[in-house]
């Protein structure tokens, strides 16, 4: 279970209907876990939420039956949950609560399959005082979820606190001879001994030539002088996630790598002036990427600035490029936000650099969640 | 990466387009990551698959195009591989390749959200020539999957064997004093000491009347004379899953506590003697549950008997009670299934007991895959 007071949930349910009102919506269909934790602080791995103007009706199966009585009175128990026990399948229970009520249900689009919309619309019974239809909605619960409170707040200000720590530690446990997979072993050994409840993501240890791969799994290559290490790794503490990178040089590092170190950390820089209240998303995405171009390196920085932490590792806000396709709106950064800023750049044969921390945006500017050294140490 | 090789995705490849030619469809758009991973061998977090008759269109972004750059060569490249890389969003650039392909793809209904066919069914050219129509499928590639080849067998037997050996070595960390956190540490760490690329879910650590909770999360509970503790965990190895539960005894066990174990173990025994070739995977859970029901535990019970294992630790088959509303088929069992075999009982403010192992169906019956000792071990 997450860890929200019943007065940070009430507050919760309070804003999702407001927009439910604002949509013309009588229900809304939570379907995505993450959303669901965010409305119950309910954590296991099976549930839907049907958020009315008055209930929330929690859908889950017999693994969760006790765990949710026992919660339903506790400081964190969600306020007006009534438990809805799953016979048969989840499709079929659901379907069956929303024949009991009245209107017009919204569906979270990004997080039920067609193949469960599609059933759903087969089955529901056209039955005069039932609900009415089922509408597409997206990123209802997401958008509340992209600006923190202040629990919320002090909990990712903490895990950042503790990240930080483990990444001072890890600089430690670098050493020639060892493999990237026996140093991704060490540091999630640390990651769970600093007090996370575990790593919040694969962790990233990329050495010399994996190092132009931004997504490499940690191999049996053994680090040798001269590579350039990118150490990527992540925890989740209270159900909430954060993220760090650094990239160290194992023994002395080459001109070469120096420069390409200090035009990611000038883009970084640059991307972390630009996240002020009210910038938009494309904006901080184009600081570092225009830093990283004056520098030479557009081309090796083909992925987005950051992304949002909380309940997931990867959340709104994106800090990303404009993809005319599909972004419509030029969304702005609001106070209470927390997200990742870390520019890359990615050179196929030689190797990499990213440099990733966790940022805070304040009434007046940003404060940087995570503090670690962004020198190129030579380890 | 994942470890098949070309000649075994070719045999893939080639039975996915048998199922596609019987179904009439000109392609198939694969979104899900494990099925991807199963014609590809890919393991990134994000790609989709377009395989039609003669190509297998791979969609990824810059992220992952050296990676695949690279395999496409080697003994484990797929076959037939043209890489598409991502322009803009993924939707958009799916759109753009099926509008250059004729004839009718197949969605996969599980594994496309709502949203996005929403999204491609609005923006797909309408013009002559380009694909007819998308039309929703189910289960196609999972199909396949639940049928391992040799390769396959192979990797999860070595797999099973190390879960074993951990297992056995965990039974020598639990002591009293310990908390539940502390010994899930130790399981998560000796899994990764064992070889395995990291735990296949969270493991479950349960003393007391927390074993009461079929899906618990170790807490800081301190293990103390009489628990009943269910430990629960399993291992990635060459992508591959495999799951394991054990329920021991801190200190004495009480006779209640002897009972409800060997009860849960009778279910087990009759549900492995119901797992042969040709059997319902109803009948198989039957086994199971009418045991538990002899003992007067039937509603103790409330999960399934167990899951199929493989590129996913949950996939097919599931070992279930038929739900009147979604199953329509009597699913048949077949040499090459790998799947869990899990019966247990939940008393609430008591605890639990929870007896799990993995098979292989073979021709002519099942082969346990794990080897860990079922009696109720007192520690």
């Amino acid at each position: 279970m997450s860890h929200a007071t019943r007065a940070a949930l009430s507050r919760r349910h309070h804003a999702i209907r407001s927009a439910m009102a604002d949509r013309r919506l009588d229900a809304l269909v939570v379907t995505s876990l993450p959303n669901i934790a965010y409305l119950t602080n309910f954590t296991g791995s099976s549930a839907i939420v049907v958020l009315t103007r008055e209930q929330l009706y929690f859908v889950t199966d017999f693994r969760y039956v006790t765990v949710m009585s026992e919660a339903a009175d506790s400081p964190t128990g969600s306020p007006g949950l009534e438990l809805v026990v799953v016979e048969g399948s989840y499709e079929a229970t659901l379907a069956r609560l929303l024949d009991t009520l009245p209107g017009v249900a919204g569906i979270e689009s990004r997080h039920l399959t067609v193949g469960q919309y599609d059933w759903l619309l087969r089955t529901l019974a056209p039955v005069a005082g039932a609900i009415r239809g089922l509408t597409l909605t997206e990123g209802i619960v997401e958008r509340e979820r992209a600006r923190k409170d202040d629990g919320e707040i002090a909990t990712l200000r903490e895990a950042a606190r503790m990240l930080s720590a483990v990444a001072r530690d890890v600089f430690s446990a670098v050493r020639r001879g060892r493999s990237e997979r026996e140093l991704a072993f060490a540091i999630d050994s640390r990651i769970r001994q600093a007090g996370f409840e575990g790593s919040a993501f694969d962790t990233i240890v990329a050495s010399g030539p994996n190092a132009a791969l931004p997504h490499a799994r940690p191999s049996g290559r053994i680090l040798s002088e001269g590579d350039l290490l990118v150490l990527d790794f992540g925890g989740v503490y209270a159900s909430y996630c954060v993220d760090l990178t650094r990239t160290v040089s194992v023994g002395k590092a080459s001109s070469r790598a120096r420069d390409v170190h200090a035009a990611v950390l000038d883009a970084r820089n640059q991307a972390l002036a630009a996240a002020v209240p009210s910038a938009s998303r494309f904006d901080i995405d184009a600081a570092a990427r225009q830093t990283l171009t004056r520098h030479g390196l557009g081309e090796a920085f083909g992925h987005g600035t950051g992304h949002g932490l909380g309940l997931e590792v990867h959340e709104d806000p994106k800090i990303s490029r404009r993809r005319a396709d599909v972004d419509a709106a030029d969304e702005r950064i609001e106070p209470g936000m927390v997200f990742t800023i870390e520019p890359g750049a990615y050179l196929p044969g030689w190797g990499g650099v990213r440099i990733e921390d966790d940022v805070l945006i304040t009434d007046t500017g940003a404060e940087l969640l995570t503090d670690v050294t962004t020198e190129l140490l030579e380890i």
